[in-house]
């Protein structure tokens, strides 16, 4: 395999079940791969208890700064139905243009082409004057407990100091060049048990019926607005994703109803304010629930997911400049500098340098027939190479 | 057994283990104890496709009018963890002066003190003026499709037509004397889907959350009060009684969700105003919900109780009066005349003759340890017989 040569890059590491927490061979490829280029390839195996032990990697190139760190994923989702996809879904297979396999945009493709980026660079003209690091997990789809968060610390800890972090995930909608990603919303999830007293529909007097308290909690939960979003974010969403009693008898007021829901918030607040704010607004919905006379007022437990993700914006303009220019420059098309969309592990990397996210184009992540073109692999590579020399260039100034 | 004695015949009814559908000998008892005293007995079987057959049972003494008919039901909920008992549940034991097992107040205690209060009747005075009818069911704590809506149109059929009925259920919340049931309450139940698009909690642009509608739709049925009640009846009052969804990630917006409700409604209402006052509501709420531009609206399902039990209120002041009266002379307490709790077969009666409805104290009905304390079916036997006196007089004045 070339290198240079992104789909070569890419369907070698298609043809490695890489199924998280399995490493599925992804790794030894990226070894084969980096070592000749100068790398310093270390893999780093993390455990915890209750969860599978996951393999990852770092590479070094380069002893000085500037420092750019390239952090990805080398696991995938599961396949789901693999008699639905159209190819065998770690074949790598092209067809039409188009190369399909699990990973593909997910992020198998990101990395292939900042390998390729890398090479093509150092064959055009030489290493870059400072250092350039790949740090790889195979924990992002999963727990994301033995990832990235502990290879940062584990690379810190042996003297690792990045300057800035390019992660390549998936980040434009529609076409290459649409979404820069600068910054992420923080979320957090809670999980409420509301305690009634169970009875009989015809004497409502006996019973306090806990579904009352869920409907006007999850009103509470959701009206007026958190926000109106600020300028770099969207306004904060909330949704109840669940409500569950599990009664399927129409003449008894049940026990006990729950609820689940996930906000993600802007940077108007923080974990903890915005887990107060919610807190507020079940206190007072379950407060004014009409309660009879003589009767305990409603009562419920609330736990929240353990742990929550930190909303950030990154403020380093010659970092988001450099990308911004070089995608520019390759598409003809000013890309969106943009917050919104799920969490990624630029949550973790945040904590130790500036970092920005690009990659291809994510419509078909986590579906059957996830694919990308191969065009879009010839031009990320280019992208990624101009935003290497850009960075360098600005960094050495 | 003597028939002249509710103690007697209220335990050999309670050794009959007749847990709806099973008969459990409880027919034969009373066929035993009724042609001794002049009945006529007949037994009616009834059957429905996808329901297990009934042995119902109606006895009638006297050739011509006034008549009266005494209604209830010989058949029991089961009686849960027998070992949970104090006494064997179809023993009818007397430990303290209290007598126990499942029916003995709902209602075969009921049967057993109207049983008495004739046979003393008539030994003390002979056959009343006029007709005495038992119609006594086998399927009231089931699905009632085989039970008294069945027998009243087969004895109708055959001619019989009545002036009054009293049913025995248990109608006194704390002490004999509380309460006559002169009416009920309507009931009606809906089930209710609503369709959203699934979707990631992220990208809630690319979902329509059906919960969102679920928290405002139960809510619009609640809010605000659907009545302040009337002369005869409390408030219209919707229950809420299950919600469900079974979505367990907290990251998924999930495709639909499911919610159903009771409603018991006065005489404000009949069951087609009150469909229509709530489906208003559930429309409104629907078409609330802030949809995407170019988004459908929320659709919902909503199926309805097949069978709608319909609101009464009994008229007649003779009826009410002979009963009320006989309640105070016995006791010495004024009984409440009330329209509350839950349905009973008073609904199906009722399109045939006026009803009314007195019996024990319903405390421990449905539940383990159900009991009667032995001087309440002295009592109410001679509550019965001072009735029948009374109504008997004035039907005949
Ligand atoms: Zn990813
Ligand atoms: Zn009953």
């Amino acid at each position: 395999m070339i290198a240079t040569n992104p789909i070569d890059v890419l369907q070698a590491l298609i043809r490695c079940p890489s199924v998280t927490p399995a490493e599925g061979g992804a790794l030894d490829v990226l070894t084969e791969l980096l070592e000749p280029l100068g790398f310093d390839v270390q893999r780093m195996t993390a455990k915890a208890e209750g969860t599978p032990d996951i393999e990852n990697l770092y590479a070094r190139t380069g002893k000085s700064g500037p420092h750019l760190m390239f952090a990805g994923h080398s696991d995938v989702v599961p396949v789901g139905a693999a008699s639905d996809w159209t190819v065998e879904p770690f074949s790598g297979e092209v067809r039409d243009g188009m190369l399909y396999g699990r990973g593909a945009v997910d992020m198998k493709g990101g990395i292939a082409c900042f390998i390729a980026a890398y090479a093509r660079l150092v064959a055009k003209s030489g290493a870059p004057d400072g250092s350039v690091s790949l740090l790889i997990t195979g924990d992002e789809e999963g727990p994301a407990i033995n990832g990235t968060i502990k290879l940062l610390q584990w690379a810190a800890e042996r003297g690792e100091r990045w300057d800035a972090c390019l992660v390549g995930e998936p980040t434009n909608p529609d076409e290459l060049g649409d979404m820069i990603k600068i910054g992420r919303r923080g979320s957090i999830s809670g999980f409420v048990t509301v305690h009634g007293v169970q009875g009989h529909v015809a004497y409502p007097h006996l019973a306090d019926n806990p579904l009352r308290a869920v409907s006007a909690m999850t009103q509470a939960l959701m009206y007026p607005p958190l926000d109106q979003g600020t300028e770099n974010f969207p306004p904060t969403n909330l949704e109840v994703t669940n409500i569950d009693t599990g009664n399927t008898a129409t003449n008894v007021v049940p026990a006990k109803g729950r609820f689940d829901f996930n906000v993600r918030f802007n940077d108007l607040w923080t974990a903890d304010t915005i887990r107060d704010e919610l807190l507020r607004r079940l206190d007072i919905a379950a407060r004014n629930q009409e309660l009879r006379p003589g009767r305990d007022p409603i009562r419920y437990d609330i736990t929240w997911s353990e742990r929550p993700s930190h909303v950030f914006l990154t403020r380093d303009d010659a970092l988001i400049q450099s990308l911004s220019k070089a995608v520019e420059t390759v598409t003809g098309r000013i890309p969106k500098l943009s917050t919104t969309g799920g969490t990624s592990d630029a949550r973790f990397i945040k904590d130790y340098c500036p970092v920005v996210e690009f990659g291809l184009v994510g419509q078909t992540m986590h579906m059957v027939d996830e694919r990308v073109a191969v065009s879009d692999l010839e031009t990320l590579t280019v992208i990624y190479e101009t935003f290497l020399e850009q960075w360098f260039e600005h960094a050495n100034a």
